[in-house]
């Protein structure tokens, strides 16, 4: 695994070269694990001029599943436990000859930021952006290798949910069984809260499990994913308690299954990500649900559960093959409910067959 | 409950104004809910020159659990998803005709900062610190009365463990069951990631459980908390598994316990933090184990579970009354585990009864 960090960082280095700056500083946690294989609790990662060095405020002692630090990699402990890592790696920057360091504005605090000039006024620091969220954007074989099988985990999960008993448990019980579901599966963990919505919270993105009751007739809204090797996927389904669904119920989830399925169509190398937006959200628009959409249709996975790329009406740029997104367009109607469906799909071209779905549990409208 | 809020920004604009800002921006979360009640994603709190303001990317609709805005205190929700309200509320104090913020630094991402510098150039940022921070070491009856039920909740939690069957069960499922009781017994949801540690993991400071099934003649140990209402509690006990222990066992049971009792006696209003440190420590440190000692003795808990103050060597400040912290020492033999016991307690004065222990789990070493 070790060839694979280190072209990552080979990469980095040259767009750091590129912009200027001899050194970097990573310092937001899934970046750190991207480039160096873990990200030890507030370990940050030297991109030095003649060595990179992972600084750790203690022995990175993690379980396998939180990720193993490159073996080329030489690690930094800080002596103290008061001691800040970034500024520990500044210091080291500087004494490696540098005089320039990029750091991750968007992730350093001001604070930090502060206390990494007054150690070391000498060096000049830059602003690295972006650049590695950036380089995380298309995933190799093995990041998707990941994904596939934090998918298919979470299908199990579900699936498993959806042979018991359902009328009578609350949100918050059914979100509890599905997490301790997918560890059993062999999940590191969820993938973020797992949500579970019904009846009037049903459809709700992100809705937080409260002690509401199934009951007949509901709507019932799940979201959930795992976590495996770091990596993070998404699975959303709506589904009818009882015996067969009211009119309106089957009305809007054939809406929504066409705006994702509108969604997951146009998702190809080369289209813009707010055409795919478009694609789905145009659906919905022209049913007349202009208002109360969600801000966006979909999002980018893999070490974090939302990352670039934003598929969204101002979002800029065009997918790439292999990059793996959600599609997760949804309606809810305050006071009655809503329907929300989510994949987690990779961008293919057309000579591969086209997207590949990860997520595969049925999407038709199951009354349970 | 408004006016606990409007009392707590009260306190917070006199120390701000006596640093010579008019307004200051909260962004730290647990910071925005003990200011605003709730801190709903990505909101910040304005304490502006004539008005106060919770400043939110979308309606704010959390669960009871996440708290309710002070309904005193104006939302001001943000049009798009795609702003950041810390830009916008240092907008909204410029408008209110401050020439002054108070930011967060140690919160605060330098990306930010600059962008609210470059949004509003005429307003002269300077830094909050750790003002709120400050305000929140001393708890009211109502915090405490948090604490307390979530101590509780734990020790029940606990409880219902020791009665199950452990031979051959994982860290990994013990803990989701922890947590899964933990829910069940009315917690909003487990205070930190729950701990178990077995055989050579045990006595290991926050250990994340792995798939190592414990065994007869295992130490296990278990940290865990609950959260209730947002207050979050700790609470950690070291047992043997099997009929009785080893001689090496008890020894170091008891040695760790005169040292956790030795830090619970030390807990009273004037005592130095780092007295209550020394008192715990020195008892380790004069059987021999000097090396890998845990770099705290405990920490003050609350809306975090890791707050101020810090029950450690260098740490600078004395304890008062009203006060919860943790004392939780502990020593980890590599190879062949270890022992820790960790309590919640209230700093009270000696009039009062001194220092209240939350967590009433029993410390006798338990062989089960």
């Amino acid at each position: 695994m070790s060839e694979v960090y280190e072209a990552r960082r080979a990469r980095l280095r040259d767009r750091c070269n590129a912009g200027g700056s001899q050194a970097a500083l990573i310092s937001r946690p899934a970046n750190v694990r991207y480039l160096a294989g873990a990200a030890p609790r507030g370990a940050v990662l030297l991109l030095g001029k003649t060595e990179d060095l992972l600084v750790c405020v203690g022995p990175p002692d993690g379980r396998p599943a939180d990720g193993r630090p490159d073996e080329a990699l030489r690690i930094h402990t800080l002596p103290g436990a008061g001691g800040d890592p970034a500024v520990a790696a500044a210091d080291l920057a500087a004494a490696q000859g540098g005089d320039s360091l990029a750091v991750e504005e968007h992730h350093l605090t001001v604070a930090r930021h502060r206390a990494i000039r007054s150690v070391v006024p000498r060096l000049r620091l830059a602003d690295l952006g972006g650049a590695v969220e950036q380089l995380r954007v298309v995933k190799d074989e093995e990041e998707i290798s990941c994904l596939r099988i934090g998918a298919e985990i979470a299908d199990q999960a579900l699936g498993e949910l959806l042979e018991s008993i359902l009328v009578g448990r609350t949100e918050r019980h059914l979100g509890l069984e599905l997490e301790r579901r997918l560890v059993d599966h062999g999940a590191d963990g969820p993938a973020f809260p797992t949500s579970v919505a019904t009846g009037p919270n049903s459809g709700r993105r992100g809705h937080r499990p409260t002690d509401r009751r199934v009951e007949e007739g509901d709507f019932l809204s799940v979201c959930l994913g795992a976590t495996y090797r770091g990596y993070r996927c998404e699975i959303g389904r709506t589904f009818v308690i009882g015996t067969s669904p009211a009119d309106w119920q089957i009305e809007l989830y054939d809406l929504v299954f066409a705006a994702q399925r509108a969604g997951r169509e146009a998702l190809a190398p080369g289209t813009a990500y707010r055409d795919v937006d478009r694609a789905a959200r145009q659906v919905l628009d022209s049913a007349g649900y202009h208002e109360g959409l969600p801000a966006l249709t979909g999002h980018g996975v893999g070490l974090e559960i939302d990352e670039d790329p934003q598929l969204a009406p101002a979002a800029m740029g065009k997918l790439d093959a292999c990059v793996p997104v959600t599609v997760e367009p949804g309606v809810h109607l305050p006071g009655r409910g809503g329907v929300r469906i989510d994949d987690t799909l990779v961008v293919r071209p057309e000579a591969d067959g086209g997207p590949e779905l990860l997520t595969i549990t049925t999407k038709e409208l199951l009354a349970l």
